[in-house]
């Protein structure tokens, strides 16, 4: 029998699955050998790559026949988790390679690299599967949005106090932070789709960067993989090897940093000195050795894969600096970069989208704090702008006077004495009186108030809601469109082969 | 009378001025205060708001009328350059509005900051220079990507060895290469075209984050400066000052990187022992004690610029992590950041177009490096696959050891003889002549040959000439259309002023 | 008359000069050309350079006097501030050159730069310029380390919430925090230290980087320039020229580091909902439009200088990597960067340092949080342990149970009540009273009991405070006897002139 | 039987282990979990921890001697290879912990953890780990700065061009080029030398970072673990979780940048256009695809190492910036950054010094390049200034000219009639007669010319010899001192566990 958690007995809930898979790290897990990934990618290559040379008769079809077959069996036997890479083997290419070679000879298995080149091939995979993490991580974020959107209607009108400098600054409603952190999402989603027009393209055919003289058709084995059509120059994509890496690398370090702030956030709130949000016990983790801990692991978690992310995309562009004319070696190691990278942070969102999910918001705390640190001041402030038509710098500096003088009498909100000698010492001479006062600094009449697009009031929460309703569906049909490409494509593909 | 230079009696040229000024960086000059960049940005932000303001009748005409008289002059004043920041003051919003008050008393003047906040104004501010920024980078990236299209078209038959590992790999022409640039770029400028569709969005009336109680018009404003329309969440362009700074800032790194390698290219081939090509006086410069020196400094500085592009991005995502709720001080030096970096870098295109344009190419040394090496062994290993059916890994397996066999014989192109005995060895008998090895191994007909997209053939750098050829004039509409949006916007404001 | 700053009518006192200079960035302010600060570097090294020739004989007596006299006029101008570095010329070195050309003709001033090139020039320049600025931070964090030590003292006794995941995990002391900074900023200094010993190497006479026929003295010249001898090398120091200056951006970086997780935990503490300290009035800024704000700047803009170190550091060390054999114009960048982050980072232990002395303490709320959030509970268990001789596992899971079974009870500290249960339920039948449980709660006699080295007992914390203040005095003297080779070598130099 | 690898018919040479695996990467191979590497200092840090309980009583004997007596059965275990971490179990803490539990039940195992915390335990497995490679870095650099030494002696006299900015600059040697490297690798060794001085201190003890109440000794474990005494202070270990892990990583940062420039170098100087030197086949790799190819793989995958390095160096920074009072979890993933870094780059060293002990030059050539590109004209320059008393500046001028009207005359040295016609261009009437030309163009004389410390010529490179082979007994003896200290610290816990 083994012994269980060093700690636990304190919790309610068993720990969530995903948050302990995000935050348990590479402690007691090692990772997968990189081209194991590719093993799917590659053989989907060297499908297309050998329809085409049947089709081009650069191959006999009887030879493309039985190089379809290996492919295939190769295929199923991945899938049974029975293809193993042989570490004596370079990489995912020669094992296929070799593997064809033993089954069939190599009269035909030496012609699966006809036309081909490792540059090409490995630039190929690449794309196949950074595609797949580009769709992923937008499907991700989807989801995250959409939690957004749901969360923001549930609290559209749950008061929250507003930060400057991590100091109160103005009131407004938990909606208002969710529906913000929604359109920064919608933004993040949009960086994944750069990238998919940006480089939907097949570096298949492109050799060692340098082209061939045999007779393939480019256009063909586009198709069958999915792409919007071929790289348009050799070199291009051979040479620059860093860059679909760098780019996806820059979108997950912008959602990461948005991930961040938010973990940030919530750390701080679910903080007893906050006292303002409590996470949910399935994503806390208690301590070896302090029984009474409660912490929010996940969330300092998003955080510390936030600064991977800002490393990780340093290499990738530092690999990808000054490099001469051509394949450099250099490139290899953005593989790794990218796949570790991709693999610490693809969760974050789902983590995320749980984490805010499950939360529970102390209703009271939050309405307190609405109502302390002179947090409805500016609010004060602008309704004598408006109601007395008072230049704004002038009710400003009288309004500071309050501030200070309303602080003397023991208070965090401005009282009616305080204001009126501020005022008066600042030579303004207007009638205020009490229910002005009570009435402006009520933190639920304030967020009200503020119509204007994109502001706090029911009105602008709600337009800000639907045009993030309009704009999900149109995310999720451009991935179901992305989606349907790449069936398509395995279909014709499929076909092909079948009419061997 | 000052003495001149300390070099340069050996050239021919004067230095370029832009490669001078590009080079010199600061040793003897140095930077502005950032805020007189913002100064046209922060005083059509402020008309824009009075001319709302008065609109919606939160200001009287008169007032209105003051306050925009107030902002032209500063603007008549600082196009004179007469207008400078006072430092005593705290930035560019200060100035201005402190201006005004001067000017007008703070019965007038003090109404300029009605309904604003400096978050709000600052985040303004950055988006409209960030926003001239991208277009300006876009600009010189198009005619960047012109001198390509028009070196490809000179030089697409002119032969080029090319390379893999540093290593000579296999023929191709300096046209191809060209066009590999060419497509890159088209890459680069589309990041900027990204940024601009994420980012043309108005954050003014997003206040400290959370908006305000006045009745401003947000789509009003959003017109009057050109933006697409307003964000439509108040807290998520204060939330994320970071953002477009950091992705202007990756569209640049990317970008600097393509010049990069293509400046260690030139350096590379521009040297006494790669001997291909040789930089323009106007863009070497001399040693303070070295005579014979002609070094290809702006090149070097290229490289430079693209550390820094790198560590400056990594500044503005570093900032932009883990932020707390609401606006931090923290992102005021993102400001700063993206500035130097746009400075240091926004010349870099148009360097490396002059310098690209005036290249002259030694054809002779290039087609004598394209017969060595044995560069041209890839292509008539293709030449065996194809020509005797060959499976291509019993042939590449013979021609390793050709190459062997033809090294020992002191050569570097594969001799008859010597691929007679390496087929032989790996027990293929195939009937080749010396003409086959003689015409398989010339340059010309090698590039000839390689007719798939992308590839080096004259069809298929056509092909590749004309897709880019067709895209340019896309660029530029996108370019002119973005531009009139702009002045629309600004016509607009004037004839909305004049009717005051 | 012009009107003053947009808020502050709140505050009490004046901001401080040093925190407005630190927070204020480059709003309003440029910076200066580069090569300004390297004047009094350049001449020193040109100074100690004719010196030499002239000992050697490669200059004439009468040369070397003329020469040395130009120096001094040009030393004497600059610190009248009217030697100005015409921008026409290329950089410091041409300046004072060409300013010797003009004033003694080619004749002498062509001379001075007999046996030198602007490469081991520049590199000595630096090299001076960096060694002047490690000792200058070095004396910065003497004095913070100073302040932390006199703080601790104050507050040794003053009870503190210590946490670890941002949640409340056991009692400790202000004073033991502020030792632990004592014991970081020591390393940090130890890593100037570190700097100075690498690096106060000459570099002068290296030329190009392959030394000189001339018959020069680097043994003298790097005595005359307080250096601890020659670089022994002439290529390395060439070829290196972003190494000092990675190095010391990495000291600073890795200060910053310190300071600003310092100043993230203050800025926690100073919000009103931890509410633990104060920030002096003078470190705080107000907000444009919010007149509560009482926002604590400095710390935020420590926080971004910080990330502006990270940033800078991978620049300073992506131009190092991947030069080519010699010195590469690439490196001429690495003087920007490094001059810009001691120019944003050189003030920012001297504002920890004020902020730090003038913090106010609130020490009821810090006791108060001293008995919430369970933080006793460790402690307790620990007592348990030790008390009852409880297998520490069993012990864990019991306390766990209690602080479940309080907390259920509304409170957050362990009841008698909730223990008895708990330990009864893990099957641990132990006799404890009231008086234990209260008395093993009390925050006071917490801290008193942790004796260990390092921890929060009285005595312990004298010892930390007794062995940083044997510290101190060693790093003044080390300070002290690096400042006195500079003096010396000055003295002897200036000897030397006057003997000619 | 399997096909063997698809390239590598043409190579005299099996490829080097070394190289192999070093350029392998992680196609093929994943990577061990994290805390396997930890399980040596794991349990050697716990047997000091019971060792030192039991002395003091906090553990009666026969407990303490049960625990030892498991911890060294599963030290067996391990080496044995048979002792694997748990998945289910959190790290290495809990496997081994649950291991003692399983084995003496929780009476006994349940107190292995009495006055620990996993913060200060893992804090402790990090910092043997972490010295550990410190030291094995130490004597991978010693060892390279060995063959540099040995190849200078050998080289001392081979010429070979010098460059600036890619330029020939002055001729040089061999032996001053490698010299140089070893000047820089001492202060890379250096580097580590400073990370032991400032971390070799124990955290045992520090519990979460505020001390324990128990009784502990933190002298006695800190000298059974080889340390040069504990931290002073509980809570700045546990704090800053980053600093050693970022300290380690720059110094891996700045060796990898000096090896990264040799790599770059060398990859330069094997391409067939400068043809300097040839790689031994055992660290040159063919292709796929393209027969001829000798590409120089090792050296550009240390070129990509070294971008890993700075990314992996800003996010240990990154993740240490800002981090509140006490652990955060954020700093876990420290671990992964340093363990993959050291994984990726502690062989670079070694491969850099089989290659450079292997690399074949062909000194043909390196004299031939000697006598071109004006490369000697600096030094005649010099032969002017010094021989006939003419200004720097003036002779710079006429040489200026000299080279222009020489490279007119279709040569690449200064001729004779270009000479003389220059200097009277510029008004300088001396006698020169050829003799002095050609001796003073003459590459061996040159170089021998330069006698200043850090020169080419012969003493001066054997006094740069002398002096590295003074200093490599030196860090021998180092090494060999914090050796015997860690062996010192084994024999005594061996001792004290054999008293039990």
């Amino acid at each position: 029998m083994k012994t269980g958690k060093l700690w636990g007995k304190r919790f309610e809930k068993k720990p969530s699955v995903l948050a302990e898979s995000f935050t348990s790290g590479r402690d007691v897990r090692g990772t997968l050998p990189a081209d194991e990934r590719l093993i799917p990618y590659d053989l989907w290559g060297s499908r297309a790559h050998v329809v085409m040379l049947a089709k081009q008769k650069i191959l006999l079809k009887k030879e493309g026949r039985d190089l379809l077959a290996g492919l295939r069996a190769i295929g199923k036997s991945f899938e049974k988790g029975e293809f193993r890479l042989d570490p004596s083997q370079e990489d995912v290419h020669s094992n296929v390679e070799s593997w064809l070679i033993d089954k069939y000879g190599v009269e035909i298995g030496g012609r699966l690299h006809t036309a081909r080149s490792r540059n090409d091939q490995i630039a190929l995979d690449m794309r196949l599967y950074l595609r797949d993490c580009a769709l992923k991580f937008f499907a991700e974020i989807l989801a995250l949005i959409e939690v957004f959107i749901a969360q923001a209607k549930i609290y559209q009108n749950t008061l929250l106090p507003g930060y400057t400098h991590h100091q109160p600054a103005q009131v407004t409603t938990l909606g208002h932070v969710y529906l913000s952190y929604g359109e920064a999402l919608v933004r993040d989603g949009g960086r994944f789709q750069s990238w998919f027009e940006r480089f939907n393209r097949s570096p298949l055919g492109s050799m060692t960067g340098y082209g061939t003289s045999l007779a393939i058709d480019r256009e063909l084995t586009a198709r069958l993989l999915g792409f919007d059509g071929p790289c348009a120059n050799s070199l291009d994509p051979i040479q620059n090897r860093w860059e679909p890496e760098a780019e996806l690398g820059f979108a997950i370090s912008a959602l990461m940093n948005h991930l961040s702030s938010l973990a940030q956030t919530l750390i701080l709130f679910s903080t007893g000195e906050f006292g303002l949000v409590r996470l949910d016990d399935a994503y806390c983790s208690g301590s070896s050795m302090m029984p009474q801990k409660r912490n929010p692991d996940p969330l300092e978690i998003i955080k510390a894969k936030t600064s991977l992310a800002q490393g990780a995309l340093v290499s990738l562009l530092s690999i990808g600096r000054s490099l001469f004319l051509g394949y450099n070696r250099d490139t290899q190691w953005t593989k790794y970069l990218i796949m570790d990278l991709v693999d610490e942070c693809l969760l974050a969102p789902k983590v995320m989208a749980e984490m805010v999910a499950t939360l529970r918001v102390d209703e009271v705390q939050l309405t307190n704090l609405c109502q302390k640190g002179f947090i409805t001041t500016p609010d004060l402030l602008e309704r004598i702008v408006q109601g007395w038509g008072v230049p704004f710098r002038r009710a400003k500096a009288a309004m500071e006077r309050a501030v200070k003088l309303s602080a003397a009498e023991g208070g965090d909100r401005i009282t009616l004495s305080a204001l009126k000698r501020a005022l008066r010492e600042e030579g303004l001479s207007l009638k205020i009186d009490p229910q002005v006062i009570a009435a402006t600094q009520e933190p639920r009449s304030i967020v009200s108030g503020r119509k204007a697009i994109g502001g706090t009031s029911p009105s602008a929460l709600k337009k800000n809601i639907q045009s993030l309703q309009r704009t999900t569906p149109i995310l999720r049909r451009w991935l179901a469109q992305k989606k349907k490409q790449e069936s398509t494509a395995k279909n014709l593909l499929a076909q092909m082969e079948r009419d061997f």
